[in-house]
Protein backbone atom coordinates (compact mmCIF):
# COMPACT_ATOMS: atom_id res chain seq x y z
CA UNK A 1 0.00 0.00 0.00
CA UNK A 2 1.43 3.83 -0.95
CA UNK A 3 0.37 6.90 -1.24
CA UNK A 4 0.93 7.93 -4.99
CA UNK A 5 2.01 11.41 -5.53
CA UNK A 6 1.89 12.25 -8.89
CA UNK A 7 2.66 15.17 -11.53
CA UNK A 8 1.72 14.85 -14.88
CA UNK A 9 2.41 17.44 -18.43
CA UNK A 10 2.36 17.40 -21.29
CA UNK A 11 5.33 16.81 -23.34
CA UNK A 12 6.31 19.23 -26.30
CA UNK A 13 6.76 16.49 -28.77
CA UNK A 14 8.85 19.08 -31.42
CA UNK A 15 11.91 18.85 -28.84
CA UNK A 16 11.24 15.21 -27.15
CA UNK A 17 13.49 12.54 -28.65
CA UNK A 18 13.23 9.29 -27.20
CA UNK A 19 16.73 8.30 -25.82
CA UNK A 20 16.02 4.26 -26.28
CA UNK A 21 13.44 1.56 -26.92
CA UNK A 22 10.92 2.07 -24.23
CA UNK A 23 9.02 -0.20 -22.83
CA UNK A 24 5.49 -1.27 -24.71
CA UNK A 25 2.50 -1.44 -22.12
CA UNK A 26 -0.88 -3.21 -22.93
CA UNK A 27 -3.43 -2.50 -19.72
CA UNK A 28 -6.60 -2.50 -19.25
CA UNK A 29 -9.54 -1.67 -16.82
CA UNK A 30 -11.68 -3.87 -14.46
CA UNK A 31 -13.27 -0.82 -12.55
CA UNK A 32 -12.82 2.75 -13.92
CA UNK A 33 -14.90 5.00 -11.58
CA UNK A 34 -14.09 8.48 -9.23
CA UNK A 35 -13.84 6.32 -6.45
CA UNK A 36 -12.09 3.57 -7.39
CA UNK A 37 -9.95 2.07 -10.29
CA UNK A 38 -8.77 -1.32 -10.53
CA UNK A 39 -6.40 -1.83 -13.10
CA UNK A 40 -4.54 -4.71 -15.05
CA UNK A 41 -0.99 -4.34 -16.76
CA UNK A 42 1.34 -6.05 -18.98
CA UNK A 43 4.73 -4.54 -19.73
CA UNK A 44 8.14 -5.94 -20.08
CA UNK A 45 7.07 -9.28 -19.65
CA UNK A 46 5.43 -9.02 -16.37
CA UNK A 47 1.84 -8.54 -15.05
CA UNK A 48 0.80 -6.72 -12.62
CA UNK A 49 -2.99 -5.69 -10.54
CA UNK A 50 -3.14 -2.36 -9.27
CA UNK A 51 -5.89 -1.02 -6.95
CA UNK A 52 -6.16 3.18 -6.84
CA UNK A 53 -8.41 4.88 -4.64
CA UNK A 54 -9.57 8.42 -5.81
CA UNK A 55 -7.96 11.34 -6.86
CA UNK A 56 -7.52 13.55 -3.80
CA UNK A 57 -5.55 16.76 -4.83
CA UNK A 58 -2.70 14.89 -6.58
CA UNK A 59 -2.13 12.05 -4.23
CA UNK A 60 -3.92 8.61 -4.27
CA UNK A 61 -3.93 5.47 -2.35
CA UNK A 62 -2.35 2.87 -4.32
CA UNK A 63 -2.40 -0.87 -3.71
CA UNK A 64 -0.14 -3.00 -6.84
CA UNK A 65 0.95 -6.58 -7.15
CA UNK A 66 2.75 -9.04 -9.39
CA UNK A 67 0.66 -11.62 -10.84
CA UNK A 68 1.48 -14.32 -13.20
CA UNK A 69 1.51 -13.44 -17.10
CA UNK A 70 -0.78 -15.72 -17.88
CA UNK A 71 -2.86 -14.09 -14.84
CA UNK A 72 -2.52 -10.90 -16.26
CA UNK A 73 -3.76 -11.74 -20.07
CA UNK A 74 -6.68 -13.59 -19.01
CA UNK A 75 -7.92 -10.51 -16.89
CA UNK A 76 -7.04 -8.36 -19.60
CA UNK A 77 -9.41 -9.70 -21.78
CA UNK A 78 -11.95 -9.15 -18.75
CA UNK A 79 -11.27 -5.78 -18.76
CA UNK A 80 -13.27 -2.60 -20.44
CA UNK A 81 -12.65 -1.77 -24.38
CA UNK A 82 -10.81 -0.29 -25.48
CA UNK A 83 -7.21 -1.51 -23.67
CA UNK A 84 -4.65 1.22 -23.37
CA UNK A 85 -1.79 0.78 -25.39
CA UNK A 86 1.50 2.72 -25.00
CA UNK A 87 5.21 2.79 -25.21
CA UNK A 88 6.91 3.83 -22.00
CA UNK A 89 10.28 5.82 -21.91
CA UNK A 90 12.53 6.55 -18.74
CA UNK A 91 14.51 9.39 -18.48
CA UNK A 92 16.75 10.89 -15.06
CA UNK A 93 16.46 14.49 -14.80
CA UNK A 94 17.79 15.76 -11.49
CA UNK A 95 16.78 13.51 -8.86
CA UNK A 96 13.79 12.29 -10.39
CA UNK A 97 12.96 9.66 -13.10
CA UNK A 98 10.20 11.14 -15.47
CA UNK A 99 8.27 8.40 -17.23
CA UNK A 100 7.27 9.26 -20.99
CA UNK A 101 3.91 7.81 -22.00
CA UNK A 102 3.51 7.65 -25.81
CA UNK A 103 0.05 6.18 -26.61
CA UNK A 104 -0.68 3.99 -29.38
CA UNK A 105 -4.74 3.13 -30.58
CA UNK A 106 -7.03 5.13 -30.03
CA UNK A 107 -4.75 7.42 -28.29
CA UNK A 108 -2.57 8.00 -30.63
CA UNK A 109 -0.69 11.10 -31.08
CA UNK A 110 -0.95 11.92 -27.39
CA UNK A 111 2.09 12.28 -24.90
CA UNK A 112 2.60 12.89 -21.83
CA UNK A 113 5.26 12.79 -18.77
CA UNK A 114 4.52 12.36 -15.26
CA UNK A 115 7.01 12.34 -11.90
CA UNK A 116 6.62 10.68 -8.78
CA UNK A 117 6.87 13.14 -5.95
CA UNK A 118 7.21 12.26 -2.10
CA UNK A 119 5.73 15.35 -1.13
CA UNK A 120 3.01 17.79 -2.88
CA UNK A 121 5.36 19.95 -2.94
CA UNK A 122 8.03 18.93 -3.43
CA UNK A 123 11.19 20.63 -5.92
CA UNK A 124 12.18 19.22 -9.11
CA UNK A 125 14.15 19.79 -12.44
CA UNK A 126 11.82 21.01 -15.18
CA UNK A 127 12.79 18.87 -18.40
CA UNK A 128 13.04 21.26 -21.32
CA UNK A 129 10.55 19.60 -23.37
CA UNK A 130 8.48 19.86 -20.35
CA UNK A 131 4.97 21.61 -21.55
CA UNK A 132 2.01 22.70 -19.98
CA UNK A 133 0.61 20.57 -16.84
CA UNK A 134 -2.46 18.69 -16.62
CA UNK A 135 -2.31 16.47 -13.15
CA UNK A 136 -6.02 18.05 -12.22
CA UNK A 137 -7.46 17.43 -15.65
CA UNK A 138 -9.28 14.18 -15.48
CA UNK A 139 -9.03 13.05 -19.10
CA UNK A 140 -5.64 12.44 -18.99
CA UNK A 141 -6.06 9.73 -16.72
CA UNK A 142 -6.01 6.55 -18.06
CA UNK A 143 -8.81 5.52 -16.67
CA UNK A 144 -10.61 7.63 -18.17
CA UNK A 145 -8.94 7.56 -21.41
CA UNK A 146 -10.77 3.91 -22.45
CA UNK A 147 -14.29 6.19 -21.92
CA UNK A 148 -13.00 9.06 -24.47
CA UNK A 149 -9.96 8.02 -26.03
CA UNK A 150 -8.00 11.04 -27.47
CA UNK A 151 -8.44 10.55 -30.71
CA UNK A 152 -12.17 11.51 -30.14
CA UNK A 153 -11.02 14.59 -28.44
CA UNK A 154 -11.73 16.94 -31.69
CA UNK A 155 -15.21 16.00 -32.32
CA UNK A 156 -16.36 16.19 -28.46
CA UNK A 157 -15.41 19.71 -28.21
CA UNK B 1 -5.54 -18.50 -12.45
CA UNK B 2 -8.12 -21.08 -12.21
CA UNK B 3 -11.71 -22.55 -12.98
CA UNK B 4 -14.05 -22.01 -10.64
CA UNK B 5 -16.98 -24.77 -10.88
CA UNK B 6 -19.68 -24.39 -7.83
CA UNK B 7 -22.87 -25.20 -7.23
CA UNK B 8 -24.73 -23.56 -4.56
CA UNK B 9 -28.32 -24.96 -2.22
CA UNK B 10 -29.91 -23.02 -0.03
CA UNK B 11 -29.36 -24.73 3.74
CA UNK B 12 -32.81 -26.25 5.76
CA UNK B 13 -32.20 -24.13 8.70
CA UNK B 14 -34.46 -26.27 10.79
CA UNK B 15 -31.95 -29.12 10.17
CA UNK B 16 -28.41 -27.85 10.33
CA UNK B 17 -26.33 -27.15 13.25
CA UNK B 18 -22.84 -25.33 13.07
CA UNK B 19 -20.49 -27.74 13.95
CA UNK B 20 -17.37 -25.55 14.90
CA UNK B 21 -16.93 -21.77 16.00
CA UNK B 22 -16.59 -21.36 11.82
CA UNK B 23 -14.84 -18.26 10.20
CA UNK B 24 -15.96 -14.37 10.22
CA UNK B 25 -15.46 -12.88 6.89
CA UNK B 26 -16.01 -9.68 5.55
CA UNK B 27 -15.59 -8.51 1.87
CA UNK B 28 -16.46 -5.95 -0.46
CA UNK B 29 -16.48 -5.32 -4.25
CA UNK B 30 -14.43 -3.03 -6.32
CA UNK B 31 -16.20 -3.94 -9.35
CA UNK B 32 -19.69 -6.63 -9.39
CA UNK B 33 -21.20 -6.37 -12.79
CA UNK B 34 -22.23 -9.01 -15.35
CA UNK B 35 -18.63 -9.04 -16.85
CA UNK B 36 -16.42 -8.56 -13.91
CA UNK B 37 -15.83 -8.61 -10.49
CA UNK B 38 -13.34 -7.98 -8.28
CA UNK B 39 -13.62 -9.07 -4.32
CA UNK B 40 -11.74 -7.25 -1.40
CA UNK B 41 -12.16 -10.34 1.30
CA UNK B 42 -10.79 -10.09 5.03
CA UNK B 43 -11.14 -13.27 7.01
CA UNK B 44 -9.33 -15.26 9.73
CA UNK B 45 -7.03 -12.45 10.02
CA UNK B 46 -5.68 -12.65 6.28
CA UNK B 47 -6.41 -10.36 3.42
CA UNK B 48 -7.70 -12.01 -0.65
CA UNK B 49 -7.81 -9.91 -4.08
CA UNK B 50 -10.37 -12.06 -6.54
CA UNK B 51 -10.97 -11.18 -10.03
CA UNK B 52 -14.06 -13.20 -11.49
CA UNK B 53 -15.14 -13.49 -15.26
CA UNK B 54 -18.55 -14.08 -16.28
CA UNK B 55 -20.04 -17.05 -15.15
CA UNK B 56 -20.74 -19.09 -18.06
CA UNK B 57 -23.36 -21.91 -16.56
CA UNK B 58 -21.88 -22.92 -13.45
CA UNK B 59 -18.53 -22.34 -14.22
CA UNK B 60 -16.29 -18.84 -13.95
CA UNK B 61 -12.68 -18.12 -14.18
CA UNK B 62 -10.88 -16.47 -10.77
CA UNK B 63 -7.46 -15.35 -9.84
CA UNK B 64 -7.02 -14.81 -6.41
CA UNK B 65 -4.16 -13.49 -4.61
CA UNK B 66 -2.96 -13.02 -1.07
CA UNK B 67 -2.79 -9.44 -0.23
CA UNK B 68 -0.90 -8.05 2.93
CA UNK B 69 -3.88 -7.18 5.67
CA UNK B 70 -3.15 -3.69 5.77
CA UNK B 71 -4.14 -3.13 2.31
CA UNK B 72 -7.14 -5.64 2.56
CA UNK B 73 -8.29 -2.90 4.97
CA UNK B 74 -7.45 -0.25 3.12
CA UNK B 75 -9.55 -1.84 -0.34
CA UNK B 76 -12.65 -2.35 1.34
CA UNK B 77 -12.68 1.15 2.29
CA UNK B 78 -12.81 1.72 -0.88
CA UNK B 79 -15.34 -1.01 -1.56
CA UNK B 80 -19.29 -0.21 -2.91
CA UNK B 81 -21.07 -0.39 0.51
CA UNK B 82 -22.76 -2.38 1.95
CA UNK B 83 -19.97 -4.90 2.76
CA UNK B 84 -20.48 -8.56 2.77
CA UNK B 85 -20.59 -9.87 6.44
CA UNK B 86 -20.93 -13.52 6.72
CA UNK B 87 -20.00 -16.37 9.16
CA UNK B 88 -18.35 -19.55 7.43
CA UNK B 89 -18.19 -22.81 8.44
CA UNK B 90 -16.90 -26.12 7.14
CA UNK B 91 -17.99 -29.41 6.61
CA UNK B 92 -17.52 -32.55 5.41
CA UNK B 93 -19.27 -34.82 3.67
CA UNK B 94 -17.99 -37.90 1.32
CA UNK B 95 -15.88 -36.41 -0.63
CA UNK B 96 -16.38 -32.67 -0.79
CA UNK B 97 -15.95 -30.32 1.88
CA UNK B 98 -19.24 -27.47 1.75
CA UNK B 99 -18.76 -24.30 2.71
CA UNK B 100 -22.23 -22.76 4.77
CA UNK B 101 -22.06 -19.08 4.84
CA UNK B 102 -24.68 -17.33 7.47
CA UNK B 103 -25.09 -14.11 6.67
CA UNK B 104 -25.36 -11.03 8.90
CA UNK B 105 -25.34 -7.24 8.27
CA UNK B 106 -27.87 -6.15 5.56
CA UNK B 107 -28.23 -9.81 4.88
CA UNK B 108 -29.01 -11.39 8.06
CA UNK B 109 -31.36 -14.61 7.61
CA UNK B 110 -29.81 -15.75 4.10
CA UNK B 111 -28.05 -19.23 5.06
CA UNK B 112 -26.69 -21.05 1.83
CA UNK B 113 -24.02 -23.72 1.05
CA UNK B 114 -21.50 -24.42 -1.58
CA UNK B 115 -19.77 -27.19 -3.32
CA UNK B 116 -16.62 -26.80 -5.07
CA UNK B 117 -16.61 -29.44 -8.30
CA UNK B 118 -13.60 -30.24 -10.33
CA UNK B 119 -16.55 -30.71 -13.03
CA UNK B 120 -19.63 -29.53 -14.21
CA UNK B 121 -21.52 -33.22 -13.88
CA UNK B 122 -19.24 -34.22 -10.53
CA UNK B 123 -21.51 -36.27 -8.32
CA UNK B 124 -21.31 -35.47 -4.62
CA UNK B 125 -23.15 -36.71 -1.41
CA UNK B 126 -25.84 -34.84 -0.36
CA UNK B 127 -26.17 -33.64 2.84
CA UNK B 128 -29.53 -34.02 5.34
CA UNK B 129 -29.80 -30.48 5.69
CA UNK B 130 -29.63 -29.72 1.88
CA UNK B 131 -32.09 -27.87 0.30
CA UNK B 132 -33.25 -25.45 -3.49
CA UNK B 133 -30.40 -25.73 -5.66
CA UNK B 134 -30.18 -21.69 -6.30
CA UNK B 135 -26.69 -22.07 -8.61
CA UNK B 136 -28.40 -20.73 -11.76
CA UNK B 137 -30.25 -17.48 -9.65
CA UNK B 138 -27.96 -14.55 -9.68
CA UNK B 139 -29.86 -12.63 -6.98
CA UNK B 140 -28.25 -15.35 -4.55
CA UNK B 141 -24.51 -14.26 -5.58
CA UNK B 142 -22.85 -12.22 -3.06
CA UNK B 143 -21.79 -9.37 -5.71
CA UNK B 144 -25.51 -8.81 -5.93
CA UNK B 145 -26.43 -8.86 -2.23
CA UNK B 146 -24.62 -6.16 -1.99
CA UNK B 147 -27.00 -4.15 -4.87
CA UNK B 148 -30.28 -6.21 -3.25
CA UNK B 149 -29.60 -7.68 0.11
CA UNK B 150 -31.33 -10.18 1.38
CA UNK B 151 -33.35 -8.06 4.35
CA UNK B 152 -35.24 -6.33 1.29
CA UNK B 153 -36.58 -9.01 -0.93
CA UNK B 154 -39.83 -9.46 0.36
CA UNK B 155 -40.54 -5.78 -0.06
CA UNK B 156 -39.24 -6.09 -3.64
CA UNK B 157 -41.94 -8.83 -4.81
Amino acid sequence: MAKEIERKFLVRQEIWQPQDEGTEIAQGYLAATKERVVRVRLAAGRGWLTVKGPTQGIERLECEYEVPVEDARAMLALCERPLIEKRRYRERHGEHTWEIDCFTGENEGLVVAEVELSRADEAFVRPLWLGAEVSADSRYQNASLIRLPFSRWKEER
